[in-house]
């Protein structure tokens, strides 16, 4: 069975102080909608990705929730898996389709941070990790810390070789009028911003974001042909929640089972992928998974990136041409179905001043907690 | 491609103080695993029905979170659809089975509630229902007290028919060993308990509860046939959260349009159905469900309860031989698997005391918020 994507989009993602949650949705569903050429009663069954909108906002039952929205009393689902919950939303909604439950779906991520205090934010995000983790005072930037610490004693990268990504994806962004950040930065700068858990700083962690995304599957025969995009792998894979159960900090278990899952499914190699969207929450995290995804060696994921081999116009492969989760930002339930919207955009060639050429093949990389959950998606034009 | 439910266990329900979410999941999937003769390594997808681990425990990312626990870096998920937070999990692993995705899948329903403060409780269950119900100050009892009102006014009938429901749940809670309470009830006892929301009285109301619920289903031929139990239909409907925007007070609109394509995809009529466990989170949504499902003729299921129609020993069809929700006990997240567990044991006639002879086609009936989502599941010996 051929599942097609046939309607895309996104919000604006940044500090959205005066959009709720469901105008959030509303706004991504409609166009998605308006997008696929469908109406709201030609959509079987809703798939919400969300972290936090239980612990911030208090609601629950957000199936029914954003069902309503809609305007469409269909079955409806929330799946949650930390930063993870899109990627998640829309492998359990490819499945469900194939199980022929379903013909036409919508999922959409979504996720309103930002009313909230600081304080609830980052105990909302600390959800997602381990209880020894908690309790040990640890917090997320702190984790990578060491994954990034572990990354540059093993292969003897500087600093500034990390620094890079986030100097890629801020140029990539500014191209991006949907990012929260468009402005692009110097090593000079990342390397001159607050450290904020050593040897990460401030311009290397992603932010705290408001956004909502929505796409449009089906397996029904797609009339408009070039707004047709394939989804031809959909894999999971998960490790343990802490770092100190796993056996390596330089490599994301989860990730390399599941990408490896959806080559193989795609009939494809890592070098077949034109475009990626990469689960950036921080500087470290793109470049292992740079490396756990085969498009650099081992150890060399930083270099290739510092050297421009993943960025828009020099590369052979661009990753994060939207701005990654540092530039475009990060409203957690949103990013997975985000990564999705960019990349139906590149293979459309509609994705305008950050246009990778030639796109065909591409592929989004979507991460929660620590890696203790990772969804792969290929998608071929 | 047939599915059948090879694995199931349940913990105790009630206030299990000393018990963290952990070993109680650990527990009920052990004893699945046993039950189903399967090791952890034959297990593919873990999917865990849960609603306020977040809110009351800080703990999110809950597929990687309790697959940790099951001790095997497999596919995870969390499905949250406030109580019918179980059923929906099921739903989403048979289509991952229909899909081909998996094979064997383990489904697990936790919830741990009452080691929390009763005002943190009430606010967390209240996130299943509407903004404006929680802002009038709307709780649960009182949105299921104004179903009671219309549905008493509209079918003259008295708060002593109503609380037959409570004394048939309580007697057949008396005969399982897992139930939280297990005390016999009379209709005297309900009427004089404490008013929560006129006309509901205390024990006319679930209780908060812990508890865990797993079961393993599988495409993969059965090598123990006895234990064989296929599922024959998943389905789910859905409906505004908010009472206030529905057409009528006196059905479930969900449940009406879930079950019916339940019965064509099983190939059944409601009178096939020899057992079924029913969502009564309050006595008044047993007698619209019993209705809404077929069991008896509209304005006549709170009657045909108190006739003992409905009852072990007496009736042609016997609903709740657990105890139902009132007396087994609530754990919002596990109720739903509870259901699937006691009907798997009624069809495998290893249910005790509470034998419901003959059974071969059983029901169940997970219901999340006052209707917003229902889940109807069929199985058959």
């Amino acid at each position: 069975m051929k599942i097609n994507v046939i309607g895309i989009a996104t919000t604006q993602f940044g500090e959205l102080w005066k959009i709720s949650p469901k105008s959030l949705a509303r706004e991504a569903m409609t166009q998605a909608l308006e997008d696929g050429g469908k109406s709201a009663k030609q959509i079987d069954a809703l798939f919400v990705g969300n972290m936090l909108a239980d612990v911030l906002g208090n609601q629950a039952n957000l199936g029914s929730f954003f069902g309503e929205v809609l305007g469409a009393s269909i079955p409806s689902f929330h799946i949650e898996g930390a930063c993870a919950s899109g990627g998640l939303a829309l492998h359990t909604a490819v499945n469900s389709i194939l199980a022929g439950q379903y013909k036409t779906v919508m999922v959409l991520g979504v996720e309103k941070m930002t009313d909230c205090q600081p304080d609830d934010i980052v105990s909302g995000l600390m959800a997602a990790g381990s209880d020894e983790e908690r309790l040990s005072g640890a917090t997320f930037p702190g984790i990578y810390a060491l994954m990034a610490r572990a990354y540059m004693d093993e292969y003897a990268v500087s600093e500034e070789l990390l620094a890079s990504v986030s100097v890629k994806n801020h140029f990539h962004g500014s191209l991006n009028p949907k990012a929260q950040f468009q402005k692009v930065l110097t090593i000079e700068n990342v390397m001159k911003s607050t450290k904020i858990a050593d040897p990460l700083k401030l311009l290397e962690c992603s932010p705290i974001s408001d956004g909502a995304s929505a796409v449009i599957i089906t397996s029904e025969p797609v009339k408009i042909k070039k707004k047709a995009i394939s989804l031809v792998a959909s894999e999971v894979g998960t490790d343990t929640l802490a770092l100190h159960n796993r056996d390596t900090f330089t490599s994301l278990s989860a990730v390399v089972t599941a990408s490896k899952k959806a080559y193989k499914k795609a009939g494809i190699t890592p070098e077949d992928v034109n475009v990626a969207e990469i689960h950036d929450c921080f500087s470290i995290a793109e470049v292992i998974a740079t490396e756990d995804l085969g498009f650099a060696k081992r150890g060399k994921g930083a270099r290739a990136i510092s050297e421009g081999k993943m960025t828009l116009g020099s590369g052979n492969i661009v990753t994060n041409p939207s701005g990654g989760l540092k530039a475009c930002g990060h409203p957690v339930g949103a990013t997975g179905i985000k990564q999705i919207v960019e990349i139906v955009e590149q293979l459309r060639g509609t994705a305008g001043k950050r246009q990778v050429k030639n796109a065909r093949i591409g592929l989004t990389h979507n991460v929660g907690g620590s890696g203790a959950v990772a969804v792969i998606h290929i998608l071929k034009k």
